[in-house]
């Protein structure tokens, strides 16, 4: 008799050993003991386990409950821990050691997969820029002056990043019609997502030490798709002077898998042609890899497609905005996330959030359920996504979602 | 021959057993050692030393290298606690077990006392407020429409929040003048401080839990004088529409000393008339604790007076400002720190920034040294603060000071 291996994936499976995206995971019978998982196919490898069984020095680095040891560990070691799992998990002679240590994905519970230190979410996407500025400032110009010789971004809350799955409870808040003779308070009635492409720090830098463009790779270990989830009618109401605050910081949804940088070799491409000169730390022209992703992500609301906004896009790159997070010597601790900003493309139907895709809710989506706006309890969103990898196989990007409950 | 003891202090001694506040220190006998210790007078009491000697269940508590484990203990920790160390330096039975604990300040280095979780600074003080929104937009309303409905405020970045004595370094990045036909780059030409109180979480709240006003003692341990340094330049160029990053996030710098907020009876002040009626969850007109503290706060640059702002006057109280912070949901964690925003004044003299009291340098301050407008390099600023204690006591709040360098 012969049972087929988990290791013997259907040709063109996203999840194959060309990816090995890293998560962390525990199972029902020690729900305590998180570990490192990588994941291929449908099945978690317990990586420190199997470091273990074949004698790897990295094992006592992946036996770990968060990633944060390993993206500490710095670029050579994410190389060979990334060479040692292809072997593994390629190499036949190893099966009967890696075999035993595959879970099946339904059996375990996914983890946040790193400790968070700072998060900065970015605002990215000319489109995205260009319809906010459009539907929130209808008297100004659309792009603010700065837009072009920078990129925007803004610290946002650490402590409520939450990964894939978790319940997301509709915020209260202060929100106030232009109309309205005061402020009143309640539910969220205009709850939103931002689709977006989150990165995690794996190197340190030091205070006073930018990060220079070519510097990216040393630094960055991975991406992951990143719900950042919005409050417009608080949003609308606190953000001027100081920026989005209530409106952003009750809960920010990130993928439990986190697909390093060395798996997407195939997908990086140019990003937009620049309309304005760029300062020469911002300046990417004659860059070595080109700064951007061609990660096409896909927005589901209740298992309905609603969007399909395109990574590659984007005006600015991660390699920017962490030469731009630097430049004033802010250093860099392992854990720092940083989000690319809403990913939204020119179509309408490549908008990443509901404000743009419904117009601030004056243009319903026509879905087969009926006329939608903002988010009901109830909603389940979910994001997938997908990037050009070698000889033309898929690297899948493991998926975020959540649910929206009644607080 | 009779020595005095440490313990003998001046009556009125500012940093009296009416106040121990909380740091974390090493000798340099031992650099690595770090450790919790209690100011008094002018020493320093090794508090897990103290702890174990005389027997203390908490020995373990203090005997760590950050604040975090007792701020996490809770409320009823921190008031045992602080029973325990009163005891122990005003019983004269414990002089010799004590004695030799006491390090003298100057001997001893002192750390940064906590770990930040997230870090939020608000923007309280209507004189500030006022005067900020006169000189970034001369054309609108002092006040946005939103500032007297909610404490306005934002994300910091928590990982450059660096204790007191530590230099800062001049940042870098784009400028540009309403003028100028496109951004420059280079050292920040508006270099500034921000004088405020600063504010750490010891308990932790649950997502989708609000912290109402009564459960702002249950959940803040204790206040400290927090400069926020402030590039003007890069921030008037940056902040619009996500508000301040790089103008703010190349460094915080925070009291080595937190004074618990039990040491501040005294100077607990009802907050000015609101001007507008506050929703029920900020609504303090009835609260038994008055919100506000009466802390007298001294700016000097390179040891000249230059203003004097007092805390008393802040609009929005710490505890609104927590409430405001979690009615979303979003969650606590111990060592979340928040600053009051910037305190300044009604009177000229009273203005917690340069760029308030040299009118953003239209009009500078004649100092003995001559005439000053932002922060040169080698300038050093130093805070220190004082409220009202017991009897008639001050209690001493502990200087945060920094040199600016070139970078």
């Amino acid at each position: 008799m012969s049972e087929q291996s988990p290791l013997d994936l259907a040709e063109g499976d996203p999840f194959g050993p060309h990816n090995l995206p890293y998560g962390v995971f525990s199972t029902p019978d020690a729900p305590e003991h998180r570990r490192v998982g990588v994941r291929i196919g449908d099945h978690v490898l317990d990586a420190g386990a199997a470091a273990h069984a074949l004698g790897s020095p990295y094992a006592a680095l992946l036996a770990r409950p968060t990633l944060n040891p390993l993206l500490a560990a710095g670029r050579t070691a994410w190389r060979d821990v990334r060479r040692a799992l292809t072997a593994w998990v390629t190499v036949p002679a190893h099966r009967p050691d890696i075999e035993p240590l595959l879970h099946p994905l339904d059996t375990v519970t996914l983890h946040l997969p790193y400790e968070v230190a700072d998060y900065v979410d970015f605002y990215a996407s000319e489109h995205h820029a260009t319809n906010v500025g459009r539907i929130f400032r209808p008297d100004g110009d659309a792009l603010t002056p700065n837009w072009k010789h920078l990129p925007i971004g803004y610290h946002g809350r650490s402590g409520t990043i939450v990964v894939s799955g978790t319940d997301v409870a509709r915020p209260h808040g202060q929100r106030k019609a232009p109309t309205d003779p005061a402020p009143v308070f309640g539910p969220s009635v205009k709850l939103d997502i931002e689709a977006e492409v989150g990165f995690v720090v794996g190197t340190p830098s030091a205070l006073g030490s930018p990060v220079d463009l070519a510097s990216f790779e040393d630094h960055v270990f991975g991406l992951f798709l990143l719900n950042d989830w919005s409050a417009r009618d608080i949003q609308a109401w606190e953000y001027v002077p100081l920026g989005p605050f209530l409106g952003k910081s009750f809960a920010t949804s990130v993928s439990a898998w986190v697909t390093p940088l060395e798996a997407l070799t195939a997908a990086r491409v140019a990003p937009p042609e620049r309309d304005f000169p760029l300062l020469p730390y911002l300046d990417d022209a004659d860059a070595e890899v080109p700064g951007g992703f061609d990660i096409r992500i896909a927005v589901a609301l209740n298992g309905q497609l609603v969007a399909e906004p395109p990574f590659a896009g984007m005006y600015w790159t991660a390699a920017q905005q962490l030469a731009h997070m630097t430049v004033n010597g802010a250093s860099l601790r392992t854990g720092d996330v940083y989000g690319s900003g809403t990913v939204s493309g020119p179509e309408r139907d490549q908008r990443g959030s509901f404000l743009e895709l419904t117009w601030n809710g004056t243009e319903p989506m026509e879905l087969p359920t009926g006329k939608r706006t903002f988010l009901e309890d109830g909603d389940v969103v979910t994001m997938t996504a997908w990037a050009p990898g070698p000889d033309g196989v898929r690297v899948g990007l493991g998926e975020v979602t959540g649910r929206i409950v009644e607080s």
